[in-house]
């Protein structure tokens, strides 16, 4: 099958490869769409994150949506022609952590296009049954595709049990932040606020889900004014900018919570701790999602807001790099960017 | 009556004053003993803490417990003998945080020896009925007048939902980091372990209620071998030092939560806030308690540790002033200093 | 001031009271519009309700709206002219149910309506000020008045912990069922079914906020169909019928939740009690509510549903006994009874 | 091996049956102790549990401690040697129930004694390695197969989020309930109680971990000594009795919890709902266990409770069925019975 593979940083090429063999518990999927996150764009750019290192040719991309072409033996959930999205973090099942029900934090998950598994910016690509959820006829592939992103959002608001009454603000209006308001939409919330330096983001988000937006530089100002001096309910930080970081002890009200999902490109952030102590405030920190693919996909089927804005740019396989080019010069003017492995 | 009173800055004078006039719903205690707290020690030293400032005269000491000399008409909690403890916080009962349980969030929120309120470093001090708590007969009066501190870690711990199989790290061991591990033992806990900086402190806490304890340069080495490198369920962080709050995202496991009750003296903290998102990490600030006088009193009546050795230094009110200096010079061999109206 | 007093069992008379004198934190509000609820209807009728006991004349009503007309010297909330809903139930505010924020279980409350608390079917009726809630423009004294059966909906929901992906099955939809929908739409849940013997209602559940209902004596089947035979996630009990009350661990999912709302006429219902352990059931008990006013201010004011179509009459004071029959004798046509002390 | 086979109610034999074979990820263990289940009599004497129904041979008993004798290839949990307890279900580790941490609600659980699985009443017995758990050396063996029914009340009492300052009532003094108060004491709980109508069980409860006992008769004026009138903050129901089910609602307080676990020999038993409804009660079902072993082994090891006066009974392997009239004919004086299939 054709696919993408980073040979190594900044070097990425369309080949030939081997069609992933399933195992009687697998499935193998036809690539239907798949997007680009910020996570692939950071390893074509540096060849790492964190301790994550691309050590040998990998095939990234992990926001993918397509079709069952072929069934392991003892496969039941899923039958050959079913549109399904898949979740790209295989675990064990068996570790504190998965019996816990907390499996994204099991050490032994495999997840796609984290060093050294693959991903799926290919043709075919296979998964383990459990980890697939058939698509309602109502929903796209693109959209099965953005219920990853949207799976961090609605986990991260469900790790601050936030309610449909609550005051939220997202900090960082990229994909995941655009997202998260999207989650907080599907999950009742009205009053979503948010701040980014980026114009177009801005707009996208009043257009979108959020209730107002404002620049960083004027946020202590809005924030007052969005809620009455009191802070909010929740924060929401997707932008792992520092000074985003920093501001959030002081935006939230006495009580109030703070979910972290932005990584920082420093090791450490200055932080009001004594506003957090003072405060009595909650803050979380969120690494991907668990549990979140049924759920959304059921708020999806039933509330149809309009996903589409967020895909602002298409790309076949074959233009992929055109597609990371676009990610990493045109912050301006491009959100969730999609590629179609047969062509769009 | 005879009182402490804090004139302004570093002068304090004992001095006759008017005895509290108690109103229907207020009952006079007589002080059988109270505590010097660190806060009263600052205001002492510096006039003020944060936004609290010392603008006036002013009693200092609100970890007290006394005896009921005179109860107001409708006073029905308490009778005149009663020993009793008092929480000394006084809270309005009708703001959002007190209908929802948080009173300690409370802005109305009248608290013993913090501007403008007096305090209880005299011979009476006043107190709305529904904050007082008799003690058990099993119970001293030293014992009541350290549920204040002790409470402190009996909320930050129920804060963090700790359980006795729990595994728990408690930085800083003042008298604070000691009651909280006290609180520990009194919520089950087994496993507790400890560093300070200070000798004195670090063997006092082995011989009390920790496991273990080390110096903090030690700290990374110390943690790996008690938790056999998986890091701590729960780490209750009492000191207030920069390093001590910068290092707790390395030292809790994956998944597990840390507890801030100390203040620092600088407004930023350095935290590695990666480290909390990638191990989803929850920080709970701590401010005061809510709720902990009548489940401490129950379990310091079931399971009688000894509290008599964070005790280190009696004295009567009329030498308070010799008790401000042992707290501010002998941090090396003292913890809680104990004020005696009656004399000691 | 003229007031509809409830003598003795099913004699209520219209007659001149004494307008209430307000205390300092109290307010005096004329009455727009106030709701009949079964309660009342079951004062009228049967003189009791469990252990109240109607024992001298008291006025009857407890759904209400108003607009301020005065205010004690203390009151800082509202002002007069403040169009306002009151929550009728003033509590202690300092005994441990209180404090802990479950204050609907505060043994002191003063509830209106409720043996020996005057209500407010009247021209006037006064409250403590943290009881008055401002309604926002967008909000009519109609809805005002129907937070109160509303809020009960709302904690329901909250004490089930409902997340707007789950499946909900409303058991009995009277007033109480049909505004646990509304409840549900404004917590922002999809699928709510519901069941009735009534057809009207039934037919109103199905035009407001009700995916689908069924007469109970098809509940079974339809309950697999609706849940692919897996049971719902949470079950909404308001009907206190007994067959209700039963029908419920059987319906319900693995894992899944019951609330009981509805009170039975007889002390002892059949449950099957193996059900509730082999599925590891969670059933919880509701009794009124506490804190939902903000929070359904909030949801009524972003989420404009339609509350109209629950108001199937309206009376003035005067009238008071044809509602009263209306409600007793038509629970074939009827929903929501509006009462206007000032005409309607 | 040898093994003891419940050819069909009430006849079980000891013969040779194959050693189990593993898997590369299971592991086989010497079974050193095994206790006596009331589920293993039940299948004895009935021949069925509700839907599960002995219809071919079966090797009952499913509490088990032994040492390791062999390990599969691909096993790094446990080696050769170890003394281990097993945790006698193991799940999918895919299902919902699975990922959400409730693993003890998995439909695909394979289940020691639970038709079509064998149980342990043998010599040897193979589980898979991440339902094994090493026993510290402070462990024996009995506790090790105790860990089971301790983990009953262990997760009864986390559904119950008990907190050592609760007062707790057990209704039923078998096994489980006496296990239970063995979890509450390991949990920190001081004030349990409990009631039954065997002498011996009570006097066996009073000697443990209860702080005191009666007849059901006189429970509800011992309840309301207990407890001042109040109720208990927490019932574990584990009698299956249908009148102590029926009278728990009116022994727990206000807003207290009811956790059953005690199968009732009826589909139907009574409760009075009002008081659940009235008192904001709520009731947990609880069905076996999912994550307590670590926690329960942490806790035993650290507080050495002696758990030795519960085995009332030892028998080897070849005297089972004396071990079934022991349980089936000396309720007035059995408890825990241990079988030694090396002889005892």
């Amino acid at each position: 099958m054709k696919a993408a593979v980073l040979m190594e940083k900044k070097q990425i090429v369309i080949k030939d490869v081997p069609t992933p063999q399933i195992a009687k518990d697998e499935v193998l999927i036809e690539v239907a769409c798949i997007g680009v996150c910020g996570s692939d764009v950071h390893y074509y750019e540096h060849g790492r994150i964190g301790r994550y290192i691309v050590e040998s040719p990998i095939i990234l991309g992990h926001e993918v949506a397509g079709t069952v072409v072929a069934t392991g033996d003892q496969v039941s959930k899923v039958k050959v022609g079913d549109r399904v999205a898949i979740e790209p973090g295989v675990t064990c099942g068996r570790c504190d952590y998965c019996k816990q029900g907390r499996y994204n934090l099991c050490p032994d998950v495999e997840f796609m296009a984290t060093p050294p598994y693959d991903g799926a910016w290919a043709e075919y690509v296979k998964c383990r049954e459990d980890f697939l959820f058939v698509l309602p006829d109502e929903l796209t592939f693109e959209e099965g595709a953005l219920l990853e992103p949207l799976s961090v959002g609605v986990h991260a608001l469900l790790r601050a049990d936030v309610k449909p009454y609550d005051k939220v603000l997202i900090t960082g209006l990229g994909p995941i932040g655009q997202l998260a308001a999207a989650a907080g939409r599907l999950l009742g919330v009205h009053e979503i606020y948010g701040s980014d330096v980026v114009d177009f983001r801005r707009q996208l988000g009043k257009n979108q889900f959020f209730q107002d937006v404002c620049d960083p530089s004027n946020l202590a100002d809005k924030a007052a004014e969005w809620t009455g001096g009191q802070g909010f309910d929740v924060i929401i930080e997707s932008s792992g900018n520092d000074k985003a970081i920093s501001s959030t002890p002081s935006l939230v009200k006495k009580g109030g919570k703070i979910v972290l999902i932005g990584l920082s490109s420093n090791s450490q952030v200055s932080l009001n701790t004594n506003e957090i102590v003072d405060g009595e405030i909650d803050l979380h920190g969120v690494f991907r999602y668990a549990n979140t693919y049924p759920k959304t996909l059921t708020l999806l089927k039933h509330n149809r807001i309009d996903m589409d804005p967020f895909i602002t740019h298409r790309y076949s396989l074959d233009h992929i790099q055109d597609a990371l080019h676009t990610a990493i010069e045109q912050k301006d003017n491009s959100m969730k960017i999609m590629i179609y492995p047969k062509g769009c």
